[in-house]
């Protein structure tokens, strides 16, 4: 931590400083320059207030933390990427994996044909709701456990394992007895009695940025679910909220290198919620891919103006056959190819 | 609902959408433009997932939402501005109420020494976190039930209500069991379980809006609240996230005549966590007065450099005690005045 | 400068950081910790791009500039608040003062029978625009030099200064010979060369915010002035973008004490522009004069509903006249007042 | 244009807006509903501040523009995409350009050297700053014409046509005698009068997306060159000012599909202001392509820690080096491959 006294300081107020370090059991490295004078603290560990405590001393003008707030979800931790098991399948480096479904689980009937074309037309995993985050409480909330279950036969039959959504601590034993993965939506993003509750299962727990989140906020998320006891977090870009009104959010693409500059853990894009309009999906779908995306998170239904929720953003079962190929021609062209999922399994065996 | 069609859209197009509607048991009223046509959906109740079903359907350009999403929160529902009972303290037109007190409990002593002070130079309720969210998981998470504990036992002796936040739907009863009033933080602002939950107590809701939340959506998770039974919602404005970095948040009190305008619910606004400076917290706790505001939120704290969270924001007693009256001449300026609390009540019986 | 080497970094990045900075003819002042080293940049003058040049050596983490980058906007520069002269209006601490008029000079009749209101009502200097800058080619552009010929007559009738944008280098002559104060435009505030013209007259210069501009690029603009020449420098606060669409822009109060903290220039406040919504604009102008605003400017039209642009957030006449005594009372009561325009010099003479 | 009464309307106030209307000279066809009252305001043209002044009349809840503000930069007015001719290269549907070269053109030495490096590597076109916008007054503001000297003697040894900034009405004729291409930068893309003048002009444009542009703006700031008749016109995505500082900006990929779907404009991608860092230039360089951009505009420096501007955010050549044969890869997979610029002219003159 460097703590930076501010042009025509006291040399009391210096001196406040100084003894506010040593009381806290560091050591001060100190350098005086023309106008300011900078403070090196050094020695650990650094209290968790020790930055805002400096910052509204008399004389100080700015505090600078040099080391990271998250440990676990660093590459300093960590520096070789992480693979996360799901199910049978793996996201990190090497192939690039697609998580494909409808928004919300609305019944059998409707699932289970879904998955099945998913399946084979190449999905490594099968997304959906059963537990919905509404803006608006007169909304469809969400099928509940009937849900769940629905999405458990579809697993059966697919062999893909399957990720929905989690929103309170009592519910993450629940939804951990069904799912493959646990998925944190945007909007609990920090809640962080649901995070510490996702580090005390044994399920990967997939994390969505908030819709105002720093990166580093976003790690430090995931670091809780971590320091829970869980190291299996999957990151997921979608979206963030800026000015602009001609997408729903805007996809942030860039947060993919940074991140994985900063962490091991993998990344997933969400071009579906992260742009909100089916027809911009496939351009950024690619995008995502060669951005260096572990995984996409797609929203596909089989009749989207009939979907209960998100229907503007859905791709149809024909619009996602499109796009798969186009994606696998991208995750060529940089190296990956994309994760097999069941449906060369099933060439395999056919053949 | 009004749904318009883009120009050179094609007579079947527009004939899917007239029976999408019929479909849903509603009536068209047709409008046909030189290039767009117009189709005015007239009846009720329009489902919910009716605006995206119709935004996707070939031909449409866009879909207007005419009615307001929220119902109970809104001014055509109730359109006289509520007053909210917390305890003995209204917040609502009338006298501006001032809620005060540190960030965190920290122990009993810190407590009630600064209750007692706030007591005494006019704050009308006290404020203290038991339960902290916070950023990273390795910070200072509150005292819990213990730092209740001790909120309670300031209430007693300054007479002055109690207001303390509540992070799971599973916390509520035992938060509510100690306090005047439950808040909920901007963090868990869309955590609409917890909305829900505090919606079945009868002890009033402080929502703070959440960092990247629209007027809108603020009113629809107040909308939560009220719709599971409890009308005793009051909202607060604490800051919204935007690219400038000179200020921890950017306090939006433009959203205070917003919000009175749309709702009848009382306003709160927060300079702490808006500017997250004690500097600035002078300026813009009497600009938020001027502005309308039902009441402020302000950090208080004995002794800010050695505050366990949010040092950086707090003033200390004597800032506090030099800004009242200063609050006090505006709220006269604007012909409200301050809410008395706890001050005059002593001042009247020891008359 | 400080230099922080990453955690890890080798001896011979740190070599080069080091050798770096003594070619740039200063002294480096070393400080190790445990994992990361501090390189301390001692002297003067810093080149502009050493800050660049170190973030992308080998093994540096940070770079953060510890002097700021502004001189003459500076408090440092300049203790004590500036006070700028606007023909007999002064705007600066003391009295606050009131900018009022139409957006647009429509025509002679329209500008003059507002003027002359304005004045009657207490208003300080007028406003008015000749050269509209406006987000269509196809919307009404102003009218030129007959605009400022007819702001002129405005000031002869009225004894009150008058301001009015100008938007090229080239017009800057021009504009200069009738108005008594320069509006740069918010979406010419970081137009260089604009800035380097308005440097070069007498004439005092009120400069925009940008509508994503931090206030450091604020203060880097008013430099820009001011190194060319012009001291007299007024900031205007109008509103910055924000994901918000409940009003046009999101007019941030808390820049009002930031930059007075950091910059002896006065801040005005348009809450006009920074709401976009009349029915907002009495609630925060009268928070502006709270927040410390050392002037408002606010749109005035005779017949809001028949503008020619921005009528949506004018006030009319009578609106403005039931404000201007609240605005009084709220600046009395933090001890200003109002600038008494012409209106009590009338009052004097007539006395 | 779409009027919608506000719930509890009354009927003089719907009176009042249809007559409004009808003194415009144009038609109204009226649907009510429950509670609101639908107005189409049939007929053309629409005066430009029609809506703001229906906006406000009493009784009237929003007002809706139907048709779109801007015409000649639309998909409606020209429905097939534009292939925009700069010298012998072309941008548009098709091959993908690549423009490269450094932030500045430091010296005569240092930009031959690197425009031949970049040639010989594929780039289509050169970049270079003659006239540079800087944040402060003392930073390096460009060689001006010579600059442009140096860059007209780098098109005769390349054969590449050259692009450069543009940032005064005064500017333009000495700039394009220079250009094959104009730029006109983010700070001066609501420069109204710069665009007229660039529009006066038979060099292409090209166009920056401003910080806090919407894609409306941006295509209404295009409409503007094109109205004074030029149609020659490019639009530059480079990422827009979020609340994120991972990155300098968020580049808005999502803008590339959104534009091409709105306009028959062509699109670039600028990923080193898009992000600021040179280390994720390449993976949002592939995105861009992936995305649908027609060209990418990257910053490359041969020693980019000497750099007199942005050297944080260049590649050297060793990194453009090893860029482009990725980026080719990329563009083979999305079927359209890279322009050859001249680089196959040398291969074919030479074999």
């Amino acid at each position: 931590m460097i703590v930076v006294m501010r042009s025509g300081f006291a040399e009391a107020e210096l001196q406040r400083v100084v003894e506010y370090v040593e009381e806290a059991g560091l050591q001060v490295h100190l350098s005086r320059g023309e106008e300011h004078a900078i403070v090196g603290v050094v020695g650990v560990p650094i209290p968790d207030h020790l930055q805002e405590d400096l910052e509204i001393l008399p004389g100080v003008q700015q505090v600078l933390r040099v080391s990271k707030r998250y440990k676990r979800a660093s590459r300093d931790f960590q520096p070789v990427p992480s693979v996360v098991q799901v199910g049978g399948a793996a996201i990190g480096p090497g192939e690039v994996a697609i998580i494909a479904g409808p928004c919300s689980v609305e019944s059998e009937e409707q699932y289970l044909s879904t998955a099945r074309a998913l399946r084979d037309l190449g999905a490594t995993m099968l997304r959906g709701g059963a537990f919905k985050p509404r803006t608006s409480p007169y909304e469809f909330r969400g099928l509940g456990e009937l849900g769940l279950q629905i999405m458990a036969r579809a697993r059966e039959e697919t062999g893909l394992p399957i990720v929905t959504e989690v929103m309170a601590p009592a519910d993450v034993e629940l939804v951990a007895r069904y799912a493959d993965m646990l998925q944190i939506g945007a909007r609990n993003s920090q809640n962080y009695l649901l995070l510490d509750a996702a580090g005390t299962t044994e399920k990967p727990v997939l994390l969505k940025r908030g819709m105002a989140m720093t990166i580093e906020e976003w790690l430090l998320a995931a670091e809780y679910v971590m320091a829970s006891g869980n190291p299996n977090v999957v990151l997921c870009e979608r979206g963030i909220r800026t000015y602009e009104t001609a997408t729903r959010n805007t996809l942030d693409l860039s947060a993919v290198p940074t991140v994985k500059k900063l962490s091991h853990l993998p990344v997933v894009a969400d071009p579906s919620h992260g742009t909100g309009k089916a027809d911009l999906v496939p351009a950024m779908a690619l995008a995502a891919v060669a951005a260096g995306a572990d995984a996409l998170m797609i929203e596909v239904h089989p009749n989207p103006d009939h979907a209960l929720s998100d229907g503007a953003q859905s791709l149809n079962v024909a619009q996602f056959a499109d796009l798969v190929p186009r994606l696998a021609a991208v995750a060529e062209a940089i190296g990956r190819g994309l994760h097999a999922g069941r449906a060369d399994a099933q060439l395999a065996s056919s053949s």
